[in-house]
């Protein structure tokens, strides 16, 4: 049994503290979701969408104006590899103008990548992790459809 | 007057969807601030401290078992460059333990950077925004305090 199942969904601190740390080897890659509820936040969706994809080389996937999977709001996923973690992440710091955006690894645990690895920007919003597997292969990054010609 | 002022503090959308983006050149560094409460997450703050200090070149701020400045619950600081986002930031998410951490940049804007800005893993907590400038000069990285040795 893994010792993941003896703590609470919460993310307790480990039972056992002279466990070894993860490591960042478990990452396959992140998806960032970018939620929007009502036309004006859409519209910075838009203007944050736009932006991305000028700066970014990572897979924008399609507009979600309906909850999808584990997410209880509107969004759009934006698929990355590990090497843009350090632009993109900080660049959606400065610039999610309001919006909640969730950034999660992908690992083999779909589950715990969720509900208690992520990040937030902006006020964390509800997920139904109960949709999300607890173990299956880790996603690599999506195939690139951007084409950026700027910096971040 | 800074755009800035015409919105709230909770971070709406831009104003002007015509804006350029902000650029990553305004984030001078980071701060993670690595709080806990009670003595079983107090030691998984330790647990994480030595084992930070024994992979990444940060400062190690001094434990505040009191809240201090905006920090409503016992925390204590790592001051990091820039360049150890892409391995610290994940690491924490893989690592946290049920910990609530915040990390912000370190730009001109202090409040903005605490407030808005910020990236939370684990339950954000609450951050007492008044005591905090909108205009200051932005802080580097402080003087390391660590000798690594491992790997991340």
């Amino acid at each position: 049994m893994r010792r993941w199942g003896a703590t609470s969904i919460e993310g307790e601190h480990p039972v056992n503290e002279k466990a070894s740390p993860r490591t960042l080897a478990e990452i396959a890659s992140y998806h960032a979701h970018i939620y929007y509820a009502g036309q004006p936040e859409r519209r910075h969706a838009e203007w944050l969408r736009l932006r991305i994809a000028e700066r970014f080389r990572v897979r924008l996937g399609n507009w979600r104006d309906e909850p999808v999977g584990p997410h209880q709001q509107a969004m759009y996923q934006v698929s990355f590899a590990n090497e843009l973690f350090a632009t993109l992440v900080p660049w959606l710091m400065l610039n999610h103008g309001g919006l909640s955006i969730l950034i999660h690894p992908n690992t083999t645990n779909p589950k715990r990548d969720h509900l208690i690895d992520p990040i937030w920007i902006g006020r964390p919003l509800g997920v139904n992790g109960e949709v999300l597997g607890d173990e299956d292969e880790a996603e690599e990054a999506l195939e690139v459809n951007t084409e950026p010609t700027l910096g971040a």
